[in-house]
């Protein structure tokens, strides 16, 4: 089962590193699949820990993609890390196994740390659109157009039904990268 | 902000109902706008309470839809009724004033209590489908059947490579009742 959070992982020189990321996970064990190359990838194999941060706020998920990096951040509790300072659940993690291949490696590694900070609120239609248009923002280089279109027009009508305003902010970040790419150029033609 | 959830009510023979339902979130404060006619409609007029259920079992979802109503409960905290057994997070709710139109009820409520039972997993693609897949499902009487497959075909990719047992097992008895239903005899036409 893949489930869509937010990474932190501890640089070299100590601060931190946050980015979205889906991951597996299997009772108390998760498998993260970083790309090749890439700062997570880089900090796992160096240090070989992490937190998995599961938020509802999809403006980090959004804001990370569109240059907003810099998040609150506070001490991991187990591990020598960072989790999110604004997260529902985070799990600390290390790596016990390195596997897959160079191009497309596996860490897979024992939650070590599991800790509630606030209640899951229920399913909201609006962030699912953003997590789901989060997935192909980051695709724009080379998904087609008409498809990515299509898709977005799709997802703003559950941001527009049941969205808060921060939800709001996530997508229209998520528009203004997708109005900016030069393959793209993308406008909704529609207005709920 | 809209939720999506499941609310359970105390029926005259003091059993529990239970169905999916979305629902206004504002601070301490949610508002339900039931269908009408409809059992939680009575029971809400009635005893003037229920229980919101953010789980995220979306078989307890897609099988309300399906036929499959009897779902394992325990008795609420601080209200007379019932929350269900399995959930994240509930909240009792008491109905402050009945609003909206007679074709259209609305029930503005106090939260009157909120107890996080599990921690949130992370946002998962396949979840997100069925929820979708499930409003698209209570619309089988309407909804035209060539959009109605298009969106089917989109939502079965996130279900077939995110979910986990329970999702593809929630995603079946959709595809049975879509399948099942005179306006649509829907059948997949791809495979994942």
């Amino acid at each position: 089962m893949i489930f869509e959070g937010v990474i932190s992982t501890r640089n070299a020189d100590a601060s931190a590193h946050v980015t979205p990321m889906g991951f597996e996970r299997e009772g108390g064990r998760v498998v993260i699949a970083p790309f090749v190359p890439s700062k997570t990838l880089d900090n796992l194999a160096g240090n070989g820990a992490a937190v998995m941060n599961l938020t509802d706020d999809v403006a980090v998920i959004a804001g990370c993609l569109t240059g907003r990096r810099v998040w609150p951040v506070v001490a991991a509790n187990v591990i020598t890390g960072w989790r999110l300072a604004t997260v529902l659940t985070h799990l600390e993690v290390m790596v016990e196994r390195r596997s897959g291949t160079p191009e497309r490696p596996r860490f897979e590694c024992n939650i070590v740390h599991e800790a509630c900070h606030a209640p899951f609120r229920g399913y909201n239609r609006a962030q699912a659109a953003v997590v789901e248009a989060a997935i192909l923002i980051s695709r724009l280089d080379w998904i087609a157009p008409e498809k990515f279109a299509a898709e977005m027009t799709y997802l703003n009508i559950a941001v527009a039904k049941t969205g808060g305003p921060r939800e709001r902010e996530a997508w229209q970040w998520l528009l203004d990268a997708a109005a900016a790419h030069p393959r793209h150029r993308f406008q909704l033609d529609v207005t709920v």
